[in-house]
C-alpha cells in the first residue's frame, strides 16, 4: 500500500532549480499531491513535496535530487505525526467555568435539580444533557482502512479522524470506543451495555463477515441510530455518484445491470442499497464463496470477473486489488467506479481511453461525504434507526448539489453536511421523498463530459 | 433534599427596595446564596435571588415579596436548565479541517502511517492520539449525589459535569459512559472490554458495597490507573483539610483517634486513607453492620454514635442525616467536618459554640479539589495505577497550599490543580515524599483561628 511521503527538499534561489527538482520527480513517474514552502531564507526555501510513493522510490529520488547543483534533500517531513501530536480531539466544556455560581448551576447543587427533571421524564435527558449530539465510534481494529487487523489502538488515529470530521462538518461529538475482541457476540453485549451513553453508534473498520452479524443484532436490539459506515456510508456516497453519472449520460440507474467487485463490507453495503433503490439486476464477484452466497441471498446474481464485466453497465470495484480490472474488459459506454484507495482497480484515465462513458476512483468518491450528515440528521429529527429512506435521502441530496464537473460535491463545505443532514432529517420524519432517477431533460446530452 | 431555588425578582427604582425583599427572605431564615441584576429597565431592576429553600418556602417567601410596595415575585428562574440546554460538553477537532492537505493528513491516506506507527510500537499511541488525555467517567447511576438510585441517564448531567470540569480544571477530555447495570461482574466485564479507549477510569456514583468490588476487580485487572471518586477523591479532600486543622491546632493526625460516622464509600475510603496514612486508632460507626464488619476487617474499630464522639480527637461526618451530630455531644476541643451536603450533619457554627476546636461542612471541603489532579498527574506520569503514595501527594499539596484562612483552597484556582498534578506525578515516578504532619514551630499557636 502506497502512503503519501512527504519530502522535505531545500532549494537555492536560482530561477528554475524548483523545475528541476519537480522535473527529477516526474522522471520516476511520480505525481506531486502538494507542494508547501515551509522556510523561506534569504537565499534559500525548504520545501514539503507530498508524494504518493514507495519506499525504494524514496532513496532513489533523494539522490537524484541531492545531485542537483541547487537542491538538496533534507529529509522526510515529520508533518503527519505533528498534527497527530497529542491526538486530533478533545472534550470541552460549552460553558466558562470560572466562578462560583456557574460550579454550583452545572455541578452540585444545582445540577440535582436537572438530574431529577431528567429521572421523571427520560426524554428531557435530550434537551439537557449532550447525549442527542454524541456518536459513539466503535472498532476492534480488524479492517482499518487497507491495512487489515492492525487492532483497536493502531486503529484509533482512524476513529479521532472521525469524531475530528463528526465536530468539523456537523458539530456532532464523536467518541472513540476501542474493543479489543473478536467475537461478535461479546462486541454487540458491550457495545449494547454502554449504548445508554450515546445518541447513536457509527460502527467502523470491523472485518466481514462479523460486522453484519454486529450491525445487525444492534439494530435489532438498540433504540438508537446504529451504522456500519463502511457498509452504508460508502453505499450512499457511491448511489450519489452513480446517480450524478446516469443521470449525465442519460440512462436510469434502475433499469441499470450493476456488476459489483468485492463483496466485503462496502460491495455489499452497496449491492444490498443498490437493490432497495430499486436496481433489479446485480451481478457481484468475489473469490470467497460465503460473500458470494450472501449476495445471492440478498437477491443478487455472480459471476467471474471476466463474465461481470461483460455484462455489466455499471462497475463498481472495493476489492483493494490495485490493477485489478485489465483495460481490455472495458466494454464501450460502461460506467465505472473504481473504488480502492490509494491504488484503484483501474485508472480512470485507463478506463477512459479504453471506452469507458465514466470512470472515478476512491479519491473523488469519499464517504467523508456521507456520515456526519447521516448521523447529523438521524439525531435532530430523534430518529431511532438509520433506514433506506434516509440513506436514498442523502444520496440524492448528495447528487443534487454536485457542481457540474463532478460527481459528488466538495466534502470540506459545511453547507453539503447541512444539506444532507436536513435532507436525512426530513427523510426520518417523513419517509423517503421518492426521488426520480429518470434524468431532467436538459441534461441528456451532457454524456461527453 | 434542599436544592437551591432561584427567584426571579423585579423592584422598583426605589431606595430600599433590595433591602425590604431581603428582609422578608430573612424572616424565613433562608439564607442568600446569590443576587444577580439579571435586567435593569429605566425604573425597575429584575433580580435572581437563589436561595437553599424548599418548596412550601417558596410559595409563602413569595406571597411576602409580592406584597411589598415596590416588589414583585416574576417566578422561578430557569437559569439552571439554561445552562444544561443541549448539554455542557462537546467533542472538538484540535485542527482546524478546512483544506485538503489537512484532511489527507488527519484522515486518509496520511493518517496510515500514523497507524502503523503504533501497530509496530503501541506506545506511540500515548503520543499520536488523545487517548492519553482521556478519562472515561463511568457510573450506573445507583448513588447519585444525595439522590440514590435514580439511574444512569438521570446521572447523565453529573458526569457531565465532571468532564467539564476535568476539561478546565485540568485539561482531560472526560467521557461519561452510563452502563444501565447492576451486576458488578458485568460492570466489570463492560468497563473491562471498553478499556483500551481511555487512559484513566474515573467510577463514579456506584453505591456501596458493589463499587468496592468493582474497582477493586478493574485495579486488578487493567494496566491504567482506576479510581472511584467517591471512595478516595473525598478522601484526599477530608483527608488534605484534616492536615490542615491539626497542625493549626498543634496536634499530630496520626497520633489522633479519628471518629468516622457512617461507612459507605465515602466513609470507607476516608477511613481507609487515613489508616493508610498512619492514623492507628480510627473508630466507625454506621447502621449496617457489614458496613462495620468491613472498617473492622480494614484494621479499625466500630462503636455506637454516642461512645464514638466520646472517644475521638477529629470526627469526620458522611452521612447523609442532617443534625445526627446533636450539639451536647461535641467534645472540648474536637475537630469535626461534617461533610454531607447540603445540610450537614452539624453545622459548623453550632458545633464551634459547643465546643470543637475546629469545624467544617461539606461545602469547603469540596471534592472537585482532587479528581482533575489526580488524574492529570497520574496519566502526565504515564502511571499504571493511583496509589496511596499518590494520594497523600495530593492531599499535602491541598494543606499546604491553603491560605491562611481556610483548610483547603478555592477548587476553581487552575493553579491549584496544576500543582497537584505535579505532586501527584512526581509521587508517581519516585514514590511518596514521606510528608510528616509533625505540625511546624511558627503554627503551633494558630489553634484559635
Amino acid at each position: 500500500m502506497k502512503i503519501p511521503e512527504i519530502l522535505l527538499v531545500e532549494s537555492q534561489h536560482k530561477p528554475g532549480s524548483l523545475a528541476k527538482i519537480l522535473q527529477v520527480i516526474s522522471e520516476f513517474g511520480l505525481l506531486v499531491e502538494n507542494l508547501d514552502a515551509v522556510r523561506r531564507d534569504q537565499d534559500k526555501t525548504v520545501w514539503e513535496i507530498t508524494l504518493e510513493m514507495d519506499e525504494d522510490a524514496y532513496v532513489n529520488v533523494g539522490e537524484k535530487i541531492s545531485a542537483l547543483p541547487n537542491a538538496r534533500l533534507l529529509g522526510r517531513s515529520d508533518r503527519v505525526f505533528t498534527r497527530h501530536q497529542g491526538g486530533k480531539i478533545k472534550t470541552v466544556s460549552k460553558l466558562p467555568i470560572d466562578n462560583l455560581q456557574m460550579l454550583r448551576d452545572i455541578y452540585t447543587p444545582g445540577v440535582a435539580r436537572v438530574c431529577l427533571a431528567i429521572k421523571d421524564n427520560p426524554e428531557l435527558a435530550n434537551q439537557y444533557t449532550a447525549r442527542q449530539q454524541t456518536v459513539a465510534i466503535v472498532t476492534n481494529g480488524t479492517a482499518v482502512l487497507g491495512l487489515g487487523d492492525i487492532g483497536p489502538v493502531a486503529g484509533l488515529p482512524v476513529m479521532e479522524g472521525k469524531a475530528a470530521l463528526l465536530a468539523r462538518l456537523a458539530d456532532l461529538s464523536g467518541v472513540p470506543i476501542l474493543l479489543n475482541e473478536k467475537d461478535p457476540e461479546k462486541i454487540i453485549e458491550a457495545v449494547a451495555a454502554i449504548a445508554p451513553s450515546f445518541g447513536a453508534i457509527q460502527l467502523e473498520d470491523i472485518r466481514a463477515p462479523e460486522c453484519f452479524r454486529i450491525e445487525a443484532a444492534l439494530r435489532e436490539r438498540l433504540d438508537i441510530p446504529v451504522l456500519h459506515d463502511d457498509q452504508h456510508g460508502t453505499a450512499v456516497v457511491s448511489l450519489a455518484a452513480l446517480l450524478s453519472a446516469t443521470r449525465r449520460v442519460g440512462r436510469r440507474l434502475r433499469d441499470s445491470v450493476v456488476g459489483q467487485i468485492g463483496l466485503g463490507a462496502a460491495g455489499i453495503g452497496i449491492s444490498r442499497l443498490l437493490m432497495a433503490y430499486g436496481v433489479r439486476d446485480v451481478i457481484g464477484a468475489d473469490l470467497n464463496p460465503n460473500a458470494r452466497a450472501m449476495l445471492e441471498s440478498m437477491g443478487g446474481r455472480t459471476a467471474e470477473l471476466p463474465d461481470l464485466m461483460k455484462q455489466a453497465d455499471i462497475v463498481v470495484a472495493t476489492t483493494g486489488v490495485k490493477g485489478l480490472i485489465k483495460p481490455e474488459m472495458v466494454r464501450e459506454g460502461q460506467l465505472i467506479l473504481a473504488l480502492s484507495n490509494p491504488d484503484p482497480e483501474i485508472e480512470p484515465t485507463t478506463a477512459l481511453a479504453h471506452g469507458a462513458a465514466f470512470a472515478a476512483d476512491g479519491k473523488s468518491i469519499n464517504n467523508v461525504l456521507g456520515f456526519p450528515g447521516l448521523f447529523k440528521g438521524a439525531l435532530d429529527a430523534g430518529a431511532t434507526e438509520i433506514n433506506d429512506a434516509m440513506l436514498f435521502a442523502a444520496a440524492e441530496t448528495l447528487a443534487l448539489i454536485a457542481p457540474e464537473s463532478e460527481l459528488v460535491p466538495d466534502a470540506l463545505n459545511l453547507e453539503v453536511h447541512k444539506a444532507v443532514a436536513e435532507a436525512v432529517a426530513f427523510a426520518a420524519r417523513h419517509g423517503s421523498a421518492q426521488f426520480d432517477d429518470e434524468p431532467p431533460e436538459d441534461d441528456t446530452d451532457a454524456g461527453e463530459e
